[in-house]
């Protein structure tokens, strides 16, 4: 359950709660606003603003354009037509912000991405909850041995049930030992008045790195899609996928026209470098091509034959 | 006059429009909201979106410091605190897009701040209006002597005519020039069929800097107080200033709680270097202090008697 | 002639000098550093400092990849790899500063990469020169019909003859007003007594866009090369495409390997989107495939068969 | 001992080359490069590269003010000239590489200052040492009771011994539980054939953030100067303050004529709000003033007074 009673009341109220505006909406985006959507065991994505819709984009590509843009007069054609050209500046007349709760090492993959604002949960300042994130057993992939960021078939058996057992009880030590350090309640009282309680900003350093934290995270609508086109990605990290995932739902549903080309032209497309499409046309006018003269390397080589549906001999 | 009846027209409709968000709304910039407001003579300033608003920053606040904020629990108490120590991330939460019109040499002073997104009318693909900025007589200020930057009084009887002549009479004849170089009306008709027409991209370099351009400009709030900081300061260029004494404007009608903020900790406050510190801890404790042991310049030590209010001898 | 004969001994002065460091050099670089490579008729690219080289790329990637990446253990086996696969942060950890001189209209679409340093010529402060662009008859391209931003084949005869004779006409007409209305030396001394000089700041605003100014731009290769791949491309504006194809040329002499992998993997290659993909897999197939069935736009069939070398029917 | 034998061995070996450039050099941060300046129990930092040295900022000033700028002829003059009035980007000129080696909480800290470069070791790929902070008895704070974020006296005898153990058993633990989930060394080879190993990018959620990780984190100056205005402030952390003060160090081997200038003016100084500079100018026109009737918060009326060294009655 990721949200508290609390929260939840909160949430009910914000969304209870309209107003009139003169600002473009998304209709299907507000349907969701401030809902928190699950993510793993704890964790969640909740879409708290926006601005901008799929005819914000056009606007800002029609003054770039100006007159000159009458032609292209359809907005589905338009927006294609900036995606596959890599005209960027126009997505980025539109903004979003979600609140997000995920576990430290997700976070910290996720911060990579500099182009966006941030507010974390400090726990300088206040105690973090007992939350961890625990994987369930099919998510316990071994390393794999052909590549050395991903993950092979999941452990089983007593592997599982190992991994498992150290994940749940070294968090669960590491926060007991936390609290005790800190020998106050979330409200400040003292729990031991015989002992002097360690300062947050050390006590936390006890914490194992799937523990969760949450922060608000704003960006505009180019730099999400470049985020997603990495985190939404089959290489990505389960973990940071599948809140990737769920924020591309959020952008279907407040940019369906943008959404839809995002994927026909970017997360759909493949990329040929020069020798590739080299090959490509020499296939394509009826050559048999091979590796060695295509001065692709046998890695390359074999991405190309892959992306293309062709089987390897 | 700045807007065409066209113009008028869409916002005039978009003004019209209102639906339902559960977003927050900031109600008196919606009165103003698409709104052309005025700047120099031809130009304007207009809010086409926002997001958030003074409780955005306060929740952003919140997120980062949790349940250990409880004490500081009135929010413009929490905002000037934020102001005044340089908290800036939670001012990051809130955005803000206009629609510009402004003369290119100011353009090109307000795009060195970076951090903004853009979509400036592109004069490769369209042709720019026959409008460009002639300064009214008062404000045809002269070289000043004592700073390399700054305007001295207005010209005045024939200087300022024979100013206000040039001004006029090139910017028309190198629009005349443009139009016979593009040889093209603006939907695209030749005009003389027995000449050929210069590309649009080639023909635009005839133009001087004095003419309009117009810009979609998007940025958080933080950066925009920021911009303000510079651009609404006397030593600006009185005419960017004028667009950042509107901006500023739209700024109170948005957050009057940041926007008190702002003017209290950074527009009327003033920064005292070490050795100026130093200085005025010396003469409230009653010593008489000159400018040579003070150790500050003679132009810091006029600058720092300027800000306390203290004549020079 | 870009330079007068001071810069030129500053240059030549600059150049004469040298010191150890323990930093990575990049001899062919050190070679031209500070030289003015000339670009249009006044214009020039000088590179003016540098950090990194070839190998800062690889030890970035390493301390990334740790001990994991032993496999990939040739230096330019592993920047084609983070080409290819877009992991651009090794990238940003080169760093190089250019000197450019460059006319008003072509700074204007720089600028817009925002992802750079930069300080450029203030004409608040300072008087700007009497140097402006004039392009070469071949140059003059026509506008084009079928492209809203291109040209067409060159004007000729009178056509020619007649916008030379504006662009160079009223080029020194505004330049001779605007040095009137300053009425002061480069130097600062007043030229008629019985005048009252405008401030620069406003007098600058008689000058047309093909006047030179100039800047100091540093940015990160990552960056640069993001900026080249769109400004060294056929796409791009002539007058700013001969600036990009200068600086190319410096990046090979900076980092070889790099620069490799980009026109390998980046400006030589080919972005296929969903729908192309699937149509480039059945031609593969030995199957017909048509524009209609394939679902791409005309434009996008047309787009692709010309990436193809496939001359459409 | 923050350094393996073979990573001196590399130190050594970079320390011991030399090469001529035409580039500035900044001789005293030559001495230093390469060389790992400890901090804290096991961490560090190197530079690695620099761009720039103080002659290049007055360079960029003076493109910028070109030939206006003859009169604050002198470097450090203009140097501070710059600084005292904010105009930052002639130090965004300069860039400074470093190979940090730091906790995992204090890079949590760091990466919130966007603007860098960074080149993270990745848990992903390689795996982790087994090295964690530990900080020294005097520095195990209290919670501080008046300030959220801050500590007061360190904790003693017997309070101060039971976090040391806890620190040092739960990191131990967790690490090996870390080595145990892997089945690896870290050459690759598996420790248990009757065991399947988890991927490395899940076994790292068991570490505390505690643990050491290192990066490469590229800077232009001003930015630098900004990080440092708030890690090197009492307000910091006391573990990111040491890295802060350390780099401070490295700022002023590189830059002397600009680190006098930030101390004097950002560091050393003090920022009065619109209100409080109408109560020191009271004060100092002989009236006495109180905090009731200066319109300031009883919070904010102590702080004017320690900022001004009064006692408060």
């Amino acid at each position: 359950m990721p949200l508290s009673p609390e929260q939840q009341a909160e949430i009910d109220s914000a969304r209870a709660q309209s107003a009139a505006t003169r600002r473009p909406t998304a209709p299907a985006l507000e349907e969701i606003l401030y809902s928190a959507l699950p993510v793993l065991d704890h964790g969640f994505v909740r879409v708290v603003d926006y601005m901008g819709d799929d005819a914000a984009v056009v606007q800002a590509a029609r003054v770039s354009y100006g007159k000159g843009t009458k032609r292209v007069s359809e907005d589905a054609g338009l927006i294609n037509y900036l995606m596959r050209h890599r005209h960027t500046t126009p997505f980025e007349m539109c903004e979003i912000k979600y609140h997000v709760k995920l576990p430290i090492f997700v976070a910290r993959q996720w911060i990579r991405h500099r182009t966006a604002n941030v507010n974390e949960y400090s726990a300088r300042y206040s105690i973090l909850d007992n939350e961890f994130y625990i994987p369930k057993a099919e998510h316990l992939g071994a390393q794999s041995t052909s590549n050395r960021q991903g993950r092979a078939d999941a452990l089983t058996g007593k592997d599982a049930e190992r991994v498992l057992q150290i994940l749940r009880e070294d968090s669960q030590m590491t926060y007991d030992h936390y609290a005790e350090m800190l020998n106050e309640t979330d409200k400040g009282e003292v729990v031991d008045p015989n002992r002097t309680g360690l300062a947050r900003e050390l006590a936390r350093m006890n914490l194992t790195v799937n523990f969760y934290t949450q922060w608000y995270w704003k960006v505009d609508l180019h730099n999400l899609l470049h985020f997603l086109s990495l985190r939404a990605d089959p290489h990505a990290q389960y973990e940071i996928r599948v809140y990737a995932d769920v924020m591309l739902e959020t952008v279907k549903r407040w940019v369906p026209l943008v959404c839809d080309a995002f994927l026909q032209y970017r997360m759909g497309g493949v990329h040929l470098s020069e020798k590739a499409l080299q090959a490509v046309k020499r296939m394509l006018g009826g050559e048999k091509v091979d590796q060695k003269e295509s001065g692709l390397s046998l890695r390359e080589w074999r991405e190309m034959l892959e992306a293309l549906g062709i089987e390897p001999k």
